[in-house]
């Protein structure tokens, strides 16, 4: 049996990675952890009698344990570094980070460095972190798979490929609610419009950014460390039916493609099993019923977030940091309604500008540097 | 240098591939080959300077050499053994075949059985001798580059890939001129509706077998020999845009697909550089100004061609010999307007009809087939 650790366990990609987990005979789920969403992790650890389980606060523990069946007595971690603790266990098959934001950075630091094969569904960990994470990984010889819809495509167009080879990764991004709009249109869209995503259901604070199109900001950055492709040679196109889940251009003017239905547990099965393939979980792919793939350019007028993102990854240093925490904070004042959808851009612009940029190469002094950045973007909110 | 042979150096794709040729810098054009375009091929070989020429027809020698200048003197070679000769001369790095028609398998079998390594734009050589190149080519080791876009698509996308990871191969069609058409409207269809084909300028064989949906059928049995999956594991699709050139899909319903402009250049190139890759001929595939690729299932219907080429391919023994020799006839036919568009596929499906099979494994009796069969079509058509 194979060992997995699960962060996240209660999130989308989470649930959905247990889903795989059941289909598959030759894994065992050895630790789970979540944030505040007891409930459902005290449902999980019972069914599936995990030997670790990490939560976020102490209060919770009398909750979390109060049906457990007697003789199932896991070893129960508190708080971040309990997460960051189960990623570096030992007799580790593969860890699958599906925190949300940059508390999942320290947790992928600790899986590499303690030779645990990292399943990547924290984008963060690389924006904010690339630096520290990529020649870490390189240095320890641990592979990192990505998880993300996108990026997994594009690890498996790159699989086997002479990067000689490669002219461009190409991204694709639905477009999210507001595509189509003008810069106008948008000044008055709600937090009910943002979190009305035409293809799926996502966490509020993606699909937040995926109407922003600074999740896909954020996955040019992630991209750039993941194949570290240089910045020009990342590339995005809007394509609304997310059919394409990425592409690759090779020097001869071929490209690659791959394509499929949105469902998350291919890329997730596809991480478990890699260099192997399993069988096929969301069905079959149609082409003759959706009939219609579309494509267009950003519009970079009215997603200023998405040129953001490319000039934060750019300039390099601070700058993915600045930009990611000053994100999160302005998505959630969104979210609480206290700023509007405009204002997110404008937050994050006004914090880029702030930053005196330093060097930030350690686990300590990125997340200093998010923590100052979130509490500076925070007095700019409430000064707004 | 390499050394390349170019049969039916005159046609569209030996055009494409002599302006390619002059792109590389280590290929030598060692000989050419051409059926009837004796000014064409006087140019080429003026420019060229080939060692060795052939040509159908001695009475075309005189004008052939009328022109060359002092000092210049290959060795031409008359007749359909010349061609075989061509594709079995020694120091030979590829041979591509882009003979039209049934004419090109016996060029192909020369090749292998010399082990020169065949780029193949003739899908004759499969269609009708599959079962005779195929082993044989195993058997000796040599390489087979398809160069059709459909195949070398496919080609491309299987490379380095596990087969049993690959549950379908998926050829896109682009439906013809005659796409959208109901059966009662294909009846009264010309000669100059059929050549109008809507993406771009091909010979006048391909273009109304590309109406019928012959040619995909023939690319179908072409895919079965080439690749080695079964009838079933090949599926047909509709994409009117040409863009997608071919895709497959993997077991976890993951499909690849390989996307590109429609120029023949560059599946010429990547058969000459394979396993490199060489620079752009084609120009960049801007997706934001195709903005929509589309998608339909055939029309079985409207286009029974289709259905019997898998019944045809299925049946093997000596059904395909029979379907392409049928199918060459009759389009010939209908190119003199002798016969209508529809009857195509009636004198074919007659024709399959009449056969009784045997088993037909050497290239005589390949050949011989596919001449009865021929002087029986003429004949049919007569009495139609």
């Amino acid at each position: 049996m194979k060992n997995l650790v699960l962060l996240g366990s209660t999130g989308s990609i989470g649930e959905q990675t247990l889903d795989v987990l059941e289909r598959l005979d030759n894994w065992n789920l050895k630790a789970i952890s979540c944030y505040k969403s007891i409930d459902k992790i005290r449902k999980q650890a019972i069914k599936f009698r995990p030997d670790y389980i990490a939560i976020y606060d102490e209060t919770d523990l009398k909750e979390l344990k109060k049906d457990f069946p007697i003789g199932y007595d896991p070893e129960i971690l508190i708080g971040a570094s309990g997460f960051a603790e189960l990623a570096g266990l030992n007799n580790v098959d593969m860890v699958i980070n599906a925190i949300v934001g940059a508390a999942g950075l320290e947790p992928s630091y600790n899986a590499i460095i303690s030779n645990n094969k990292l399943g990547l569904a924290n984008k963060e960990s690389l924006v904010i972190g690339g630096n520290l994470i990529i020649p870490l990984a390189r240095e320890k010889n641990v592979d990192i798979i990505p998880i993300d819809s996108e990026h997994n495509a594009i690890f498996q167009l790159l699989d086997g490929k002479d990067r000689d080879q490669v002219s461009q990764l190409i991204l694709t991004a639905s477009g999210g609610p507001f595509y189509g709009y003008t810069a106008e249109e948008i000044e008055d869209v709600t937090v009910e419009d943002a979190l009305a995503h035409p293809n799926w259901d996502m966490g509020s604070k993606i699909s937040i950014d995926s109407a922003t199109l600074m999740n896909k900001g954020l996955e040019v950055i992630e991209a750039y460390w993941l194949f570290e492709y240089s910045y020009d040679k990342i590339d995005v196109v809007i394509h609304p039916q997310s059919i394409i889940h990425s592409m690759i251009e090779l020097i001869d003017g071929s490209i690659l493609a791959e394509l499929g239905t949105a469902d998350m547990r291919t890329p997730i099965q596809y991480a478990l099993k890699y260099p192997d393939r399993g069988s096929n979980i969301a069905g079959k792919l149609n082409l003759n019923e959706i009939s219609r793939l579309e494509f267009d350019s950003p519009d970079l007028e009215t997603f200023p977030a998405l040129t953001m993102a490319y000039e934060s990854g750019k300039s390099g240093k601070g700058y993915p940091i600045v930009l990611n925490a000053a994100n999160e904070i302005a998505v959630k004042a969104f979210l609480d309604k206290r700023i509007g959808f405009t204002d997110i851009s404008k937050v994050i612009s006004k914090m880029l500008d702030k930053h005196n940029s330093g060097e930030f190469n350690t686990l300590d002094e990125i997340l200093n540097l998010n923590r100052t950045v979130r509490n500076m973007t925070e007095e700019v909110i409430l000064t707004c």
